[in-house]
């Protein structure tokens, strides 16, 4: 009789339209340093965040399937684009557990029942697809929710400029319309906006909390792997293998950023 | 014996990685109004300018071949970066006539003989590739070139933020080190600026002569369907096929607003 492989040595996989997934991987690391972490970053195709429900849905399954194709125990979609609009499709295609980004900073934001009027912004796909909207509507009918899209996050993120007054000037154009509405919660729907984090601080003060998608999906992610017993449980070395699937200077200096850390040599995946 | 057929007769194919080319479509249509047109976007895997140079050509093939395939008589990169990385490539492999649109953008910034100090705008690719900087240099040694990747206009532009006071104070972040080395001459090296003109031109002035790749391109495509017998001497009814690799209503209405005019269904193309 064979044995049952366990499971729970295989690593985990993380997938991303690029490389902003890179700060889920980076929360994922500090809470559970014991796992191996297989990235995908589809840099060919990115950005996902502006383009149609089938496209996305074609490239998550893609995405996937090359991590399952690499042994993964579980998927973690560390995108909201594809989160929004493919995570039933992979959740009933694929056998493994595949968690999304979107149910975790939902659970977060509601957890403990002060929030009344909340925020949300993210790329013009996630923000269309309705997915925060309808998922806080769903479990707290009755919370006001304002909803914008903010296309130009992403790339000042990604050339860096995060101090430039031109940033500022965006964001206003951006939360003014929110903060007009009274939020007391700002949801971070896409993971390029953790580096947001501290401009935000500053320029929304105490008033409102800020909802991060990377760290509330590691914490959701760490649940999930110890409900289906796939947690790790040997203290032994760990690695982090990191495919793009176009591979550029540039792309590898944001990958460190995002990261947070230097890392090996990053691989080329042919999808 | 078999005739040849009157190639005169066939569309022109121009390709983009996404609608921005359709500002070249917009001159072409100006210039050459007896030609029937198909246009390729591929607003699957948009944009092109931050990707690999590999990548790229791989990319450029394929969208060339799409257009040969629906028999085109030449094919018109409407796209810098493209043309900067796959030009050679794709005129040593397709044997109808491929047209660029750095070439004629140098050409018409050289040809009064008055330019002294040369401004370049563009995304990372085209840049980075040196294609401008190398044409213009080979034409005019002792030219003084000052290149800029200014990664962020694409973004404004096909967020429709033209007038916003932030896209001012990006556009003279990336112009004011340019105007510095005191340019008389600003190329806008994408095929999305043209729709700056109105606000550059403000910014600028008289001072700096602001050359534009869309018109350049299609006066140059004209010369070279000239050459080789290509011009449609009818004067029947023309058409203008659009297709793109995403379909998106966010792309439609940026598809008018480059080609400046209403136009037909849009098919998807599978690549």
């Amino acid at each position: 009789m064979p044995t049952t492989p366990d499971l729970s040595q295989s690593p985990l996989g993380v997938f991303d339209s690029g490389v902003g997934g890179l700060t889920v991987v980076r929360a994922l690391r500090e809470l559970l340093p014991q796992e191996s972490i297989i990235y995908l970053g589809d840099t060919a195709r990115v950005p996902y965040g502006s383009k149609s429900p089938d496209t996305i849905r074609r490239f998550s399954v893609e995405d996937t399937q090359f991590l399952i194709n690499h042994g993964v125990k579980a998927v973690v979609v560390a995108c909201n684009t594809a989160t929004a609009h493919a995570l039933p499709l992979l959740q009933s295609t694929f056998r493994v557990p595949v968690i999304g980004v979107i149910e975790p900073g939902v659970e977060a934001t509601l957890a403990d029942g002060q929030a009344e009027r909340v925020g949300i912004i993210g790329t013009a796909g996630t923000i269309r697809s309705s997915a925060y909207q309808y998922a806080l509507a769903m479990r707290r009918p009755g919370l006001q929710i304002h909803a914008a899209a903010t296309p130009l996050l992403v790339p000042f993120i990604e050339e860096g400029w995060i101090d430039q007054p031109a940033l500022k000037l965006v964001l206003s154009e951006y939360l003014d319309p929110l903060l007009e509405k009274g939020i007391d919660t700002l949801m971070l729907g896409c993971t390029h906006y953790p580096l947001l984090m501290p401009v935000l601080e500053k320029m929304l003060g105490k008033k409102v909390r800020l909802v991060d998608s990377a760290s509330t999906c590691a914490a959701h992610t760490r649940l999930v792997l110890e409900q289906e017993g796939l947690l790790r449980r040997s203290q032994g070395q760990t690695t982090l293998d990191i495919y793009l699937t176009d591979l550029s200077e540039q792309a590898e200096a944001m990958a460190r950023r995002f990261l947070g850390t230097q890392f090996g040599r990053v691989k080329k995946a042919a999808l």
